[in-house]
């Protein structure tokens, strides 16, 4: 039996995945490498941050995923470096894989504008472990404001400011406003957890920037409607325990507040920096890899770059965005050129981004949407959002579970997955001031 | 305005919310400290740590069950004493709370025997945390098996060690079985998860010691089936990274495992052996508190203690179990026994537990029952087993997604919530050999 060509493919996200999915039943012999058991729909994390949903809910393990494959092995492991003239990744265990075409998802993580001293306090919404503490942020913020008799020191912890004014900042915006007005309304005896103030900031000149501004108008009413403000052309310059220092047109401002969440910069993987310094990739500032039409590297034809870590230029010369679309397409692309190479078809034709649509879900029966030039909002976008993002899930029991949870968010405004877990919780509030029903003795 | 009693509830657990709840609406204050920001559905925990369910789903947070009770009011935080004398409990952060009534539902931790260092090694299932830590571990010990070449370490990766042989060991062991023969039966490549050894050693006679004889044999049987075999009249002398070390009839025998899970031994927890010391309260070996028939500490009747906390003798001189209804019922009790105080009635009746059943599940369709003196067995007990724990959900939300996870899990054996978390994956499997594709080279 001749040697099969094999495939590695690195990152199980959506451009991972779906090369994987597209390579079933085809004659190769396919690797999957992650550093995560699972495959993560990252679109609903912040769903899992604001409480609707709980990490296995929006989580599918790669190994059930791919089970049917039987040319497909999943492997936990990370790759951290990589020789291309030998055709081989080096893993961060000291293993090797080679390989005889690559495809390299490894995706982006967040980034500080050159402040990596600001992720202790504003933590990005970029995996699952994040997505939990942001949780539990959340959540001990308004238990700590409920024991806290300083006026001042209330408000700081009953201020929300999301740094980011993209879909991620605007959703979490949505969703923290539906917590403090309508989840939690009746629970506490001390506070209004209404009076929460949600601040979004963003450098640009409105939220929403990617989609068409009618659509931005209509998103910042409704997020006013939830108590959640946009402060737009601002730049943050320093992020605290204490809050947020922000450079704005007429001088400096300062937002205090215990709970900041990073929906701003990313940058390329760590994977995804080192591949370009071995094939003298060209990146942009934020590493990305500059991709041939093919999106392979240039001079490494079997090499494939898909999703977040691509810079690929659509038709306007305006670069594809980080979102899971471009992945998906990207990641099934590179599968079919392979397949084809293989068949000895050395003319692929080139990739073409297939835009299906932007949406962006504000609150309840609040979301805008630009789908081929129509622009919608309201319920109506609302129930797209809601329809594609269950067709989306890998998984068929994770979409009941999810259509649940959500019909009961829609009824009841109750939030299930409202846990704080760890040591966090009784030690943040420690720092409120201690406890007494007898203040006046 | 007259002051109203202040009944003081330590502990939102089962004896801690139903308490609560049997409050509502009388004319008392009542505080429920907890320092967890939600209540456990305990009896469902060993699913989370197989990967059944997520924790969300089986936890609910304590504020929105307690929200429309306009009477009390929920405080996140620590009891580590109490003056007794003075009726105030003092809080981990400084704080104090006065009450005129105590319900002390602190409940139970888990014991080593003496051995604490075996914890390191042996988490026991307690707390979300520790079911997440299991989930990992047993998930990770699969990962790391498929990785590694050696057969006497691989063996050792695939086999999984329960101590104690009680419900929540053999509940464990019937899912770990599941899991190996039918969860991951396709997933893996190198290894076949039906190989996999499942151990549970117990120092007693036979398993589900407190369940009549024939209904430990059936659930021995439904084990042996799933692969689950159950080594009574050993005693444990040692555990660590290398496996378990047991005592036996013969001699010493020694399990090479990396995976131990602790489902032996409880204690009181630490704010139940203070109260103890505070008020001279007799204790058994354990910590629990010897109550009166009224569930109060001798000299105390202002202080209630119910759960896994007390030590209350039933008609045969057998003291109660610590399980969920005891702790229902107690709670409730305790309650009650206040507002006919309050209203004048100096004598309550004596609290009398009424036991609705026993029932354990082992796996898919099977589960045994000992309800009223009838044994059930098989597919019929399971199906009451659904129906109850269905029942006891505390939010209706959470039932309905746990059905749907169960339905899932019934038709299919999928795992949804199989994600492993935290940094331990990759680290974990570096343990095991470098994996290599080119073991020719």
């Amino acid at each position: 039996m001749a040697e099969k060509h094999r495939v590695l493919i690195l990152g199980g996200g959506f451009g991972g995945l779906y090369a994987a999915q597209a390579l079933r039943g085809e004659p190769v012999d396919v690797t999957i490498l992650d550093r995560r058991n699972f495959h993560l729909f990252q679109p609903l994390l912040y769903q899992v941050a604001t409480g609707s949903l709980s990490p296995g809910e929006v989580a599918a393990p790669l190994r059930s995923v791919l089970r049917k494959q039987k040319n497909t092995r999943v492997l936990l492991g990370e790759a951290v470096d990589i020789d291309p003239g030998s055709k081989r990744v080096l893993l961060k265990d000291g293993g090797t894989i080679d390989y005889d075409s690559l495809i390299v998802a490894t995706g982006s993580q967040s980034a500080y504008f050159g402040h990596d001293e600001w992720r202790e306090w504003a933590p990005s919404l970029k995996s699952v472990e994040e997505a939990t503490q942001i949780r539990h942020k959340i959540l001990l913020a308004f238990e700590v404001a409920e024991r806290t008799a300083d006026p001042a020191e209330r408000t700081a912890w009953l201020t929300f400011v999301i740094v980011g004014g993209g879909a991620t900042g605007v959703e979490l915006a949505g969703a923290l406003g539906e917590i403090a007005n309508e989840t939690l309304k009746h629970d506490f005896r001390s506070i209004r957890p209404q009076d929460a103030r949600i601040i979004v900031v963003d450098g640009g000149q409105r939220p929403l920037a990617s989609y068409p501004e009618d659509l931005s108008h209509k998103a910042e009413r409704s997020l006013l409607k939830l108590g959640a403000r946009v402060r737009t052309g601002v730049m943050v310059t320093c992020v605290d325990g204490n809050g947020v220092t922000l450079k704005t047109h007429s001088g400096t401002a300062h937002i205090a507040s215990h709970t900041v969440i990073w929906a701003a910069g990313v940058a390329a993987s760590d994977f995804g920096r080192r591949l370009a310094t071995r094939t003298n990739a060209e990146t942009d500032k934020t590493g990305r890899i500059t991709v041939s039409e093919e999106l392979t590297i240039p001079n490494h034809p079997e090499i494939f770059v898909v999703g977040d870590l691509a810079l690929r230029l659509d038709g306007q010369g305006k670069a594809l965005p980080g979102v899971a679309q471009v992945a998906m397409q990207g990641g099934a692309y590179a599968a079919k050129a392979i397949v084809k190479r293989i068949g000895g078809n050395r003319h692929v034709k080139p990739f073409r981004y297939f835009n299906k649509g932007d949406i962006a879900v504000i609150g309840r029966a609040a979301a805008v949407a630009d789908i081929f030039g129509l622009h919608l909002s309201g319920l109506l976008a609302w129930l797209v959002w809601v329809f594609i993002h269950l067709m989306y899930i890998v998984e068929f029991q994770s979409r009941i579970v999810v259509f649940v949870q959500w019909a009961f968010l829609y009824l009841t405004f109750n939030r299930g997955a409202r846990l704080i877990t760890g040591s966090a919780a009784t030690d943040a509030v420690a720092r409120a001031e201690p406890l007494t029903n007898h203040a006046e003795a």
